[in-house]
């Protein structure tokens, strides 16, 4: 490899892990918001969102730039297209954690509703997810990453069990449903941070075994 | 551009096109068996999802090949990346087709629940913006991906309305509250559907114009 293309490829992982960081900051925050109700701390999340939206763009040009430049074969190339889709993930999870965010305008006001108590395991397994996926591609470990696929599992039965509950809530008490569908939106946005954490360690074990993966969770032996 | 990379890319574009055909023809039919509680028609839908999912592999595998074996540069590097992005996007919305046709499991059970008039609107504006973004796809149009990113706003007002009707008739019927949410889903995965299309026609004023204009619809003019 080329001293300019590992250069430029160094300074992609750069970027990328600040994404990352950013990222995985601000599902961390929106989920504090969403159990303290705590409005400030959501509207910092919303506002993070920007500079997430700006280094996608940011990681998606340089990926350009070193296909252009360097015309990378094999591991290489296939790292280049992995980040590309990475980074795809990794912005709609900052939508996702912005849209959990944007509940508590809601969760906030008072009367207040009950979260339910699973609520909070159910963030930290997702922010688990989260990280373990993005530590499974620094390290190209796709052992780490087929363990982040066994865990959405866990997070599906969360959303369903938490779900269950809010529906029964409603029933109970229809005149604090807006308020019950904006914690049931925030729990489904949980959800889908959690596909979105096994997209990526679909891609890990795509760039580690150079197989796609995706949709085929039978050959991954999870 | 050699004969090999030029028929490479023929066969790319045909993968990617025999995809998109498919999934324009899974949401269309999700938004029907929704009208029509068409329990038979969903079934279809759901099944066909797999083959969607086998084709994104395609479509990858593919995108690769050429990059690794034609170094391709210039316009036709953007084109190869912008596919590789709209495969996901297109892979995502037969994923939600899907979803929306999983509530019918729901829905076509009586007691039946009214599907707000506006429903009907909503699901045609969100067909004819998956649509137009893959025509603007297919002919390097921007002025016409513009224009889907426009419609984007009104399956927006849209959404908002019916949800607010959903709501309303869940204060007003709370038993009904199961099958409303499941309506409820429904129709939010019909507004993810329509927010992919954005992505789709994002990627080809990138294609077409070579700026990531992304999260910067101030830079499109709408």
């Amino acid at each position: 490899m080329s001293k300019h293309m590992q250069r430029d490829l160094e300074k992609l992982q750069k970027l990328v892990l600040k994404m990352a960081g950013l990222v995985e900051e601000s599902v961390y925050q929106a989920a504090k918001a969403l159990q303290d109700r705590d409005v400030e701390l959501a509207d910092q999340v919303i506002e993070g969102d920007n500079l997430i939206d700006d280094l996608e763009n940011d990681v998606q040009e340089e990926c350009l730039k070193i296909l252009a430049l360097h015309q990378p074969v094999a591991v290489d190339l296939r790292r280049i297209s992995s980040v590309l889709l990475i980074s795809t993930d990794l912005e709609r999870i900052g939508d996702l954690a912005s849209g959990i965010a944007e509940r508590l305008s809601v969760l906030a006001k008072p009367p207040h509703v009950t979260i339910p108590e699973r609520t909070r395991a159910m963030a930290d397994r997702t922010i688990q997810m989260v990280r373990k996926s993005l530590d499974a591609f620094v390290n190209s470990d796709a052992a780490a990453a087929r363990s982040v696929i066994k865990l959405d599992d866990e997070v599906d039965a969360d959303n369903q069990a938490i779900l269950r509950d809010v529906i029964a809530e409603m029933k109970r008490t229809p005149d604090r449903i807006d308020t019950l569908m904006s914690l049931f939106s925030a729990i489904r946005h949980l959800e889908r941070i959690a596909d979105h954490a096994t997209n990526i360690s679909e891609d890990v074990i795509y760039l580690v075994e150079g197989a796609l993966v995706r949709h085929h969770h039978e050959l991954l032996g999870v």
